[in-house]
């Protein structure tokens, strides 16, 4: 077995811990933030902790109102533009902490007058030493060079924050991620027997909206990395404003379709796409009821209904038969998923 | 000739057009700002429009030194998230200015306190009415669906309002963007003829990296919409960060490579696609000495040499030839540029 699917399979063990053990220092962020509420948000990231970040601010936009973007890591490392950041906070998501763009961003953001923050599975790493304060991902070392477990630990350190930041989110809530996430282990067998039908696809697209948005970005890297898959990724908005032209029927489409406010434009897409004659497939719950019946179902009822919408706690359970499907389509092509051709775990760039 | 070429040709005088008649304008819009900067900025954009947003992203942070970031419509327009937009600026860009998804965002920032701003190519539509203030677009009717001349216009107007932000952009530089715009469009020969090449390419990578990051995506975005290429856009950093691993013979890559700090990430980015046996083609300028002699030259010296960084004026320029060759391998490939499937002019998403 690959070392992929067991960390995939390490996933709800993973979350337990970065909940459990994280809990006491966001109670005191909480406290801290009711004094000093930050005007703006910067998440600077790459990679699959970029796609993280992507997550990170919608869900902090809809659960706090704080506006929320995404750094340009060049704009400090190679341009060494100054920005006046007062009243913000920047935060840096790193797996390893030592990612060199992010932690530049962040050092210049803290001379500039920002409250900076880490979120890294690295107690002792350059990240954690510099920032303000960190959340730590308790995933343990991650060793296939595709990142599963550190990324759900990195949504779950991005619910805390929120948390931290004044959202609406229960504890009672987030303490049942990690069930949902062994619920979706449990699609393993089914996600490897479908795996096989796609052994000659070069190509993809992924679609997701709002918070799931971010989870198209991260399956389609996966398939990028372990399958060797042209896989494109796009919002269901940006994908009809050009790029629907490129799609036939030698493009699949793979969706998240959650319940909620997204769901009438994901099915819109959907069956627009069937007119193009592109086979999909869906990535949804037992909670979707009008989702069809090919669809990918976490055999768990996710619709949220307290006062955060319906799909607030979807992304994480949702992308693990993604994670699974591109590991073992991985196997099928005859690859190694561990190993993906000319990638290290640790990336360095400016 | 297709619509797409002819309009291709008509950048020149569209920009000018858009300078001379927006600079009164933008001088009274500088005063303002001199009183009031904004704290942070929010761009909300969608397809050709969201790709110039990146631009105006980089270049905002990188000549004012404001933090800047891409509005993530759907938590305005389906999520109904009240963002809190104190001190911000909020600006729409939009071409018809009848984007139904921006301009809830734009309504809503205006309600939520923030200044608003629009950029359109119509002076009568919706988003001018909607804003405070207003970019006029003056490139004339866009009859094409792929947007050539209104996102060069929208780059244009980034200037403009970089320099009302307070940048030390001097009009006798802008000055000069009509000529280089001119100078780019002689090249259109040259790109005909190389377009050949691909005329059985079916998918491709796209990369470029800080002020040139933007231009890979609109590049991609032409491909993929004139010629249903499976164009994939990254900036130099991420593509290393996991995508480079399903590069090889068959994928040529397309870099904007100009002068300054961006060359030499660029260029150990090349001799690393050279080795994994991908064809690439640089898109670059009579002033970069060290690029290889197969590259696509704009015929002018486009390094700057004042206080701003050497590759600021390169960006509308370095689209030109891409957007020709998009043009190019359509009509190399069978297809009518002006009339991509299933694509409308005026896309309306929330």
């Amino acid at each position: 077995m690959s070392k992929m699917l067991e960390e995939i399979r390490e996933q709800p063990g993973a979350l337990e811990k970065t909940l459990r053990a994280g809990w006491p220092g966001i109670e005191k962020l909480r406290a801290h933030f009711e004094k000093r509420r930050p005007r703006f948000i910067m998440l600077a990231a790459r990679g699959t902790s970029d796609n993280a970040a992507q997550f990170g601010r919608y869900l902090i936009e809809i659960t706090t109102g704080i506006p929320v973007g995404l750094a340009a890591p060049s704009v400090s490392t190679l341009y060494h533009a100054p920005l006046s950041y007062d009243g913000a906070m920047v935060v840096a998501i790193s797996q390893s902490g030592e990612s060199t763009d992010t932690n530049v961003v962040l050092e210049q953001a803290k001379a500039q007058g920002a409250f900076t923050l880490g979120i890294t599975n690295e107690a002792k790493s350059t990240l954690a030493n510099l920032a303000h304060e960190t959340i730590l991902v308790r995933a343990g070392r991650e060793k296939s060079v595709a990142a599963t477990k550190t990324y759900t630990g990195q949504l779950m350190s991005f619910y805390l924050l929120a948390y931290a930041l004044g959202a609406p989110i229960r504890r009672t809530d987030l303490d049942r991620l990690p069930g949902h996430a062994a619920a979706a282990i449990r699609l393993e067998k089914e996600i490897i027997a479908r795996a096989e039908r796609y052994r000659f696809m070069n190509q993809a697209v992924v679609v997701g909206r709002g918070l799931n948005y971010a989870n198209a970005f991260e399956w389609a890297l996966k398939l990028m990395e372990t399958s060797y898959v042209i896989a494109e990724r796009f919002s269901q908005a940006d994908i009809l404003h050009g790029p629907i032209a490129m799609v036939d029927s030698a493009i699949p489409a793979f969706l998240f379709c959650p319940p909620g406010v997204t769901w009438p434009v994901m099915s819109q897409l959907s069956e627009r796409l069937a007119g193009l004659m592109a086979e999909t497939l869906m990535i949804t719950d037992r909670s979707n009821r009008e989702a069809p019946a090919n669809a990918v179902r976490v055999p768990a009822s996710l619709a949220h209904k307290g006062e955060l919408p319906a799909d607030v706690y979807t992304p994480i359970p949702y992308i693990i038969p993604a994670q699974t499907f591109a590991a073992a389509l991985s196997v099928v092509k005859g690859l190694n998923p561990d190993q993906p051709r000319g990638l290290n775990k640790v990336t360095k760039t400016l």
